[in-house]
């Protein structure tokens, strides 16, 4: 169901690679990977310093191909998106043991000689899944067929990709023709394809997010997985293009309750939904004039069951639209369901 | 007074190559450093098939190095920004007679195999001013020090880097401390710095902008030159993460009277200006809470004098703002200049 728009199929199942993480925030990929593609990964390893974990059975290399893993996926991201000294021993072991690498860092497998040596003499792929294609056209405008829904936010990080994910599985669930579009390093390992939207150069990036949603026919959705925010003052770029380029019929508003100030810009106040919903409308219109809200998503992972629903019903309220945390199924969640497809 | 960002300066004069053009909107670069830094400009050169020309003495590399040339500018800009092949031995003639080139295509110079192996075997520079530098860092969102302008648009290319250059001459002459900062090829090749705004990748497109015009004396003005436009389907994201990295105090909004439709995008109307000016306002404001229109640039190069200033008395009144066509020195511009230095 959950399928990526690559024309080179990533190879899983996976072994999630926690390098040294002691903290989990740092290894939110392998956490999106146990939470969305569970059948695809067969094991977690690390360093012996790695405390964090995913549940997952602790493999080495060498156990986890014997289960069938085809690759080592770098699960863990650390200040910077560098590849740790620290984890280049193992990652060569993971090649000898017959893995491909896989990462969606800023730092490039191949940079790293060890790791390039290695893969040369043993014939192993490394794929950086956060580089984009050669090739991407600058962006037609021309309205493609198909429908399209795209997740907005009103900050970075606070649920844009998980909402795009559950919304594809609840519109699989009702019948529908749907793939979800990956546009950011996490969301691509969980496709297996998709378009590293941030990694795009700025001409280009409508043109990515067109060639990321092709046509298709009449009935189908492409759930489109948002990024950044058109209120934030380093990502808006990448927010505008995409908005441009995937010309949703249909937007959802994700929010988490509480982040009153931008991530890292204390000095920015995150926007009201309302606004966020009438910018995105307003400058959603220039490539498609029949865009509408679908609904608003809220990341109540932080309160109690009866708090978070309550809060669900006084927004809904407020607002009034469908209002729903995708992680709890239920009422507040096929309402929006039916929202959006309506 | 028209000085660039970077780091390194480029090398000038230059000798403008027009390559085998044969319609003066291919060699768009050439006209621009023609008329903006004729002082940096010793002499044209070309394939024998060129008919286009600057006007300027058609000079050999050896005899434009007689005259002070320290490099050859590639002037000319074909469909898909190539290196032609016929001119791949003359920019080697260039190379022997002592000169760097230095273009601003997509295609890099270095690419080129005869091109990077006499680079090497002479010791001559091989420069792509449409290259980013490396490490650009993302967007901090903090107000800098000193004022700035942006030039924005109705549309791509229609006077936002003339606009911008004539504004920063005037500004000079009346005394006021101003630095002009490119952020396209022609401009940066004018300039001799500065930073392509549109070949940065999307994540760091403010933070592009932020570095282009960085923190300055109170009184002291960065004209910036526009890219683009925030209703156009390609490229808006370039004009957004321009608008929000550049913090302006003051926009200028520039139009082309009678493009009634984005160049090469027949589907999508050109916004009206007061549309124009209300949408950078609105999406500036996020970064710089001040931000203002100081008026219209008006391109009336299709016009006869009399019908041109008709026109921008016309549009003044229409618009209660100061309109003036920046090639045309007057009454109107002075009064634009005084609105945007108020």
């Amino acid at each position: 169901m959950i399928e990526g728009a690559a024309d080179t199929r990533l190879p899983y199942p996976y072994l999630l690679f926690l390098g040294d993480a002691t903290e989990p925030a740092f290894a939110k990929t392998a956490f999106g990977l146990r939470d969305w593609i569970p059948e695809r990964c067969v094991g977690e390893w690390g360093c012996s310093e790695a405390t964090v974990s995913t549940g997952l059975p602790r493999l080495d290399p060498a156990a986890a191909r014997a289960r069938g893993a085809r690759a080592l996926v770098i699960g863990v991201a650390n200040v910077g998106g560098a590849i740790g000294a620290r984890w280049v021993p193992l990652l060569v072991e993971a090649l000898e043991a017959g893995l491909d690498l896989v990462s969606g860092l800023h730092a490039r497998l191949a940079d790293v000689p060890q790791l390039a040596a290695a893969a040369a003499r043993l014939g192993r792929r490394l794929i950086d899944v956060r580089v984009p294609p050669a090739h991407i056209p600058i962006a037609t405008g021309r309205k493609r067929t198909g429908r399209r829904l795209l997740t907005v936010g009103t900050d970075c990080a606070l649920g844009k990709k998980y909402a795009a994910l559950a919304l594809t599985r609840a519109f699989a669930a009702r019948g529908r023709a749907v793939d979800f579009r990956a546009t950011g390093q996490t969301g691509i390992l969980i496709a297996g394809g998709g378009m590293p939207m941030d990694a795009v150069i700025s001409d280009f990036e409508a043109g990515a997010a067109e060639i990321l949603s092709p046509d298709a026919s009449p009935e189908h959705w492409d759930v489109i997985e948002g990024q950044g925010s058109l209120f934030h003052p380093a990502y808006a770029a990448v927010s505008l293009g995409l908005l441009h380029g995937s010309q949703p019929d249909v937007i959802v508003v994700c929010h988490l309750p509480g982040r009153e100030r931008v991530l890292g810009y204390p000095d920015y106040a995150t926007p009201g939904i309302p606004e966020t919903i009438e910018l995105n409308l307003q400058l959603g219109r220039r490539t498609n004039p029949a865009i509408r809200c679908g609904g608003v998503c809220l990341n109540t992972s932080q309160l109690p069951a009866r708090e978070a629903h309550d809060l669900l019903a006084r927004e809904s309220h407020r607002l009034g639209l469908a209002v729903a945390d995708p992680l709890r199924p239920g009422r507040e969640f096929e309402r929006l369901v039916d929202s959006c497809l309506a």
